[in-house]
């Protein structure tokens, strides 16, 4: 982790002490707030200690801690991919820009304080007797868990001039094509807004997006959202790969959260992509993946490993014995799913995977609903997502398993650079 | 922990002494697997030596660990709660009371695997090519996590005379009633027979209960299924009490694991108490309960507080200042959640509480499906849960915040003694 940053630093308390260690508590802050002190100067004191710059994502081991909310990029893109997910997409029912971006801001603030670990609010969780508490408490007690919030705007946000945007929706914020065999669901797809909740403790992240669309109640309502028990993939080459639910490593060669290079090429928009108000910032696809895990069940186990073009037990690509060695694409069936979604087989798209396994009970035939909630950031979506997809849409053996049933796609602005900024503030200004 | 039954232990092997060290790993079984090996005479010897009684409940802060499977009781009653939940009830598909016979004993040899940290099947996860893996490989490389599994039989497996089951249904084993204000959904309640799985690591608990689904195949189908992301209860009085989506500690009287005399009071059920099969089992009670979380929300914070009848930081009774201080139940409102749950005011009734919070997405008005996924053991329903909740569906002030949307009741059997045990013979024998 670098050095806090001298310019956010204020005056020391108990908060801040705290904080330094990297492992902010609410139950330390808690105890402390619970002989009925105003928590208002001590919390921003903690959070100003925490606003380290994010660029260097956290080791391995270390649950607890709060990851920087202020940077040059968003964290949750490049951070090393933490256990849990909870994910919201937003509609914005003001129509007010001006009430829009007085949201925008108080979200900013709540995200700086809960990335810190700390309860939403100037005065701690509680605030008056007589009025509602200005965090809902939950995750009181609870570490930071290397909490991330992500946000990002969808293309509705630009539509007609809704909010004076006319002219700044980027261009490679295209709208998503109808590819062969997807069957979506309109709810459980598109919208104005998301926000990315990641965290080691489910808790931490179910409560951040909570808060989030407690504040914007009346503003802004959640249109869809997804909780993720599982993550299927890492930006850290050092850990283990993750298993998605058909029991297989995929995304081995994901990109590094450490790869500077692969990171400016394949995932940062550049300053002279075309929309400078985005520079810095990315482009999310989410699409909800249901996996017939059923079907998949009773399927051979030499058929799945040809399907997959690695072996289940140790991950090796076809005809090697290391998960990590380089495939050797022509060993592969034509249609096997690591052959197709290689960069050599489609011009070099590269996109940097952070997706989680999902299980929502049961649909009516009592089967589990479950499958891969794919999130997946790039620099173009057209030189990223789309041509791999519609590669894979119209010839992965996959296809058979899975069934495409969400989308959505949205604009990721750069990160919050000091406690000053805000999310949207290059977009709005 | 205690000792390893010396009976259940076999020859040594390389899982053996891995599993010994208490965090047996899939993904060391899985190295050694990978080279092609049948894993057939080791994973079985790595079992056997992780056979404990589980009648000591595993100390704090031994997350991959793994939760001995036999014992007198059942685990995941006693055992301290673990982090995350997966909770599924099934129809029993069979009218073959043998082929059901044979199921319950093919997934108690699942189940010794699983809570080992080993994967399903004799012969690893993989078995052979042309056939589908006996595992479908999710948690490969996970830890045991203290998973538990604990079965229950529900009303439905003794109706009529469909397994030769006639006349042993447990007098206390009563359909609940109707409650007022419940709004049960059909979907989400009752079931022949239900699994509870407990671990630290969701993927673990999801894999388990996915495992028990495939093998129960025809025979048995999922009725319904829930995913807990945050428990709600403590059974470790010296463990902080979790919060709940109010934001409040509830059930901070808790009975604790360790508590024989409190057990074999309230939770297990004794030799005298009429149905000779269950003795040393307990019955649950599952109450999906849906939190209006919006509603509460924008409830003031003394008002929360007098509704729980504790603060919301500390979580104290109202008038005192720690939270495990004896409560002045007269000092809250009558209607105080805390004053009407207290066995004080309902003759002693005191249960045993493992529930979860739980958030399913979003309702078609944008609303969090969130809330408490309600588990409590007991001795006899009719004497633990059925009194208490006549007491609260009536009087609680919570009530305008929640409701109960689905609910089941089970009759659960004692513990598998030992490696030639399983699930359900003391009823079936």
């Amino acid at each position: 982790m670098s050095e806090a940053d001298p310019e956010s630093v204020q005056s020391g308390s108990a908060a801040t002490a705290d904080a330094s260690g990297g492992g902010t508590s609410r139950r330390a802050l808690l105890a402390w707030g619970g002989a009925g002190l105003a928590l208002g100067a001590a919390a921003a004191g903690g959070t100003a200690a925490i606003l380290r710059q994010n660029s260097e994502p956290a080791a391995p081991g270390t649950m607890g801690m709060a990851v920087p909310f202020h940077g040059e990029h968003q964290a949750g893109i490049a951070t090393p991919v933490q256990d849990r997910l909870h994910f919201a997409a937003f509609d914005v029912k003001t129509k007010d820009r001006a009430e829009l971006i007085k949201l925008l801001k108080e979200w900013t603030a709540a995200a700086r304080l809960m990335t810190a670990g700390l309860p939403v609010g100037e005065g701690g969780f509680g605030g008056l007797p007589e009025a509602p508490p200005d965090d809902t408490g939950e995750a009181l007690g609870l570490k930071a868990s290397r909490l991330t919030l992500t946000i990002g705007f969808g293309p509705g946000l630009f539509a007609g001039d809704r909010f004076g945007l006319n002219g700044r929706r980027p261009v490679a914020l295209v709208d998503l094509e109808q590819f062969p065999g997807d069957n979506l669901d309109a709810s459980r797809s598109g919208g104005d807004l998301c926000v990315q909740a990641c965290a080691d403790d489910p808790q931490v992240a179910v409560h951040a997006i909570r808060q989030l669309a407690r504040i914007g109640f009346g503003k802004v309502a959640v249109r869809w959202s997804q909780l993720g028990f599982g993550k299927t993939s890492s930006t850290t080459p050092d850990e283990q790969t993750p298993r998605n639910m058909m029991g297989f490593k995929d995304g081995t060669r994901n990109i590094s959260g450490t790869d500077k290079a692969a990171l400016d090429k394949h995932v940062w928009v550049g300053a002279g992509d075309g929309s400078d108000w985005l520079t810095g910032g990315s482009y999310l696809v989410a699409r909800r993946i249901r996996m017939h895990i059923e079907t998949w069940d009773r399927t051979p186990l030499q058929e799945q490993e040809d399907i997959f073009g690695r072996d289940k037990g140790e991950g090796a690509p076809v005809g090697k014995s290391k998960e990590r060695e380089e495939p050797f694409l022509k060993a592969m069936k034509p249609e096997a799913h690591v052959r197709l979604a290689h960069p050599d087989t489609n011009d070099g798209a590269t996109i940097l995977r952070r997706g989680y396994s999902f299980t929502d009970g049961t649909d009516g035939l009592g089967r589990l609903d479950a499958g891969l909630f794919f999130l997946a950031y790039q620099r173009d979506v057209r030189k990223g997502f789309i041509p791999i997809q519609r590669n894979l849409a119209k010839n992965d053996s996959l296809n058979e398993y899975i069934q495409h049933v969400g989308s959505a796609v949205f604009a990721v602005p750069p990160g919050v650079r000091d406690k000053d900024d805000w999310w949207g503030r290059t977009l709005f200004t």
